[in-house]
């Protein structure tokens, strides 16, 4: 069942990589689209550890910061204008992804590349890798970075680091969960970071439109054979003065009944499609099943888009699920 | 908002203590009625201390372990039957709880007594006292009682010591997570406990029927001033196939609503009377309007039963917390 065992020797940042941070002046940060919690605590983190020791530093990310980050501290420091960040000829640090693709960095180009990751590779791109893909997060990359080059962990260092473990983590309940995630934790608290406060903004901060609007979906589950089907529609959105931003974590909700392996939401897009969002508890890989629909993801959690009447995108997948799950 | 901030110093249990239990043979640990995971892991750990000492141990609740715990290692070592305990003249050491009426001990006396708890103090019991009231969980003194014994911590005990501070700490989310706990917890997974595997039990289990009265429960919900008031009946009940005890924790879960600073979820207990779980973010004392109808619990849990309507109960009880809420 454990997929990974920590030594109790904590991880060491690359020195090449220290050196690297140490001699340049200007960086560049840019993460993955539609950023989560681990995008934009790692960031952050980093962007003030850099601010530290004198760098100039950008934050770049197509999408803007999702209000349920708004709790972060410095997180009004991210930019959606990537021209702003181009200026002083920057390093770039590609963050919590490992393609430029994956950050929308178009047709950019920089004298100097570092990637910093705990995904899988898609390419070989950077002139400086560190990529741990058995890391939780790349929180727990940065924070072992922040103390290789000798800082001091902040309160605001503390509570984005511990952030973006706990969204990786799901708050320790994840199987990534090992013994070095959690003395991390441990030493993030010390630090300053609140538990209960950030618990409480990740989970506690529904309007009640959200709540509605969370109680409308469920009511659409259908169960068939260890995949629970939920979805969500325009006219919900309407009805509850909500949007898709809204949905993040709904997916995962119903793996909490007992025989459900995989659970799946539709949310219709507005243009006649639906983006279905596939969760597993761990048994089947979904990422193989979305890409027979053109999309990607993780082995636990993927998604695809299906354009069509529900009913038979639910058919078609249900039909592609079966075969997966055997 | 921080409560207390600990040490980097480990806990140690007191010397007289662990003499007490390395010089006699025989103990009855009996903890309180209506376990839960943090009386039944501790209780469980603790009992499997003292058989690796070579003592004789004997455990008991005057209620059985519910289902869910069903996965917490040699459960079944728990009886119901007091009488079986009495036999060999025990010591009786208290867990979880701290006045023998909390575990239903009846009339029964023991030559020596023993109280380990973290609760407040109801009133002076025992010959020995070892009550940390600002610890997490009684888990966290036995995991401290078995390290200053000098014993090894099994897998089991630290499957059975992690499920009682994540039970108590909404695995690591109330503001009682310190620095400490998450140490604690990260030695309990280096020991073998599975964090992934005991959050699967502890939260993803749920068998249909219970979803189905989840929804039924929340489709109830009412908001006033601050207050959420769900219901569930015994209509409820029948219909869905389930019984009280699968609303464990559903008072808590409108407390994701951003502006419910109370939750309040009534139980028809089907004799005419009304069972209310009143469930606080931490502004209001819910304790001290539970007492006003004759219940009791803790700052931030607590409850009370009352007869007559629904109609009635709820409006009587939204009076009483405008009061507190102010």
């Amino acid at each position: 069942m454990r997929q990974t065992r920590s030594q109790t020797g904590k991880m060491r940042a690359p020195s090449k990589l220290c050196s690297a941070l140490l001699k340049d002046d200007c960086f560049l940060i840019a993460t993955h689209i539609n950023p989560d919690g681990d995008a934009l605590g790692s960031a952050l983190a980093l962007a003030e550890a850099l601010t530290c020791l004198g760098k100039k530093t950008f934050l770049y990310d197509r999408d803007p910061v999702p209000k349920y980050y708004f709790f972060l501290p410095k997180h009004k420091k991210f930019s959606t204008d990537l021209n702003k960040g181009l200026k002083n000829d920057p390093v770039l640090i590609l963050l919590d992804c490992n393609s430029p693709e994956r950050a929308a960095l178009g047709a950019a180009s920089f004298r100097k590349t570092i990637v910093i990751d705990h995904h899988e590779t898609e390419r070989e791109f950077g002139d400086l890798r560190w990529v741990e893909k058995h890391a939780a997060a790349t929180g727990m990359l940065v924070h072992a970075l922040i103390r290789s080059l000798g800082l001091k962990i902040t309160v605001s260092m503390a509570e984005n680091l511990y952030t973006a473990i706990a969204v990786d983590t799901g708050t320790f309940r994840y199987s990534n969960t090992t013994d070095e995630v959690l003395r991390t934790a441990a030493e993030l608290v010390w630090a300053g970071a609140e538990p209960n406060v950030i618990a409480e903004h990740l989970y506690e901060t529904w309007d009640y439109g959200r709540f509605r609007l969370y109680l409308m979906v469920m009511n659409t589950l259908e169960r068939r054979e260890g995949v629970a089907i939920t979805h969500v529609t325009a006219a919900m959105f309407r009805k509850t003065g909500t949007t898709a931003e809204d949905t993040e974590n709904f997916a995962n909700l119903p793996r909490r009944i007992n025989d459900v392996k995989v659970a799946v939401m539709f949310r219709e897009t507005g243009s006649g499609e639906w983006k279905a969002s596939l969760r597993s508890k761990g048994g089947a890989n979904v990422a193989l099943v979305a890409e027979q629909f053109g999309g990607g993801g993780h082995r636990n959690a993927a998604g695809f888009t299906i354009s069509g009447d529900l009913a038979t995108a639910k058919k078609i997948l249900l039909k592609a699920l079966s075969k997966t799950l055997g």
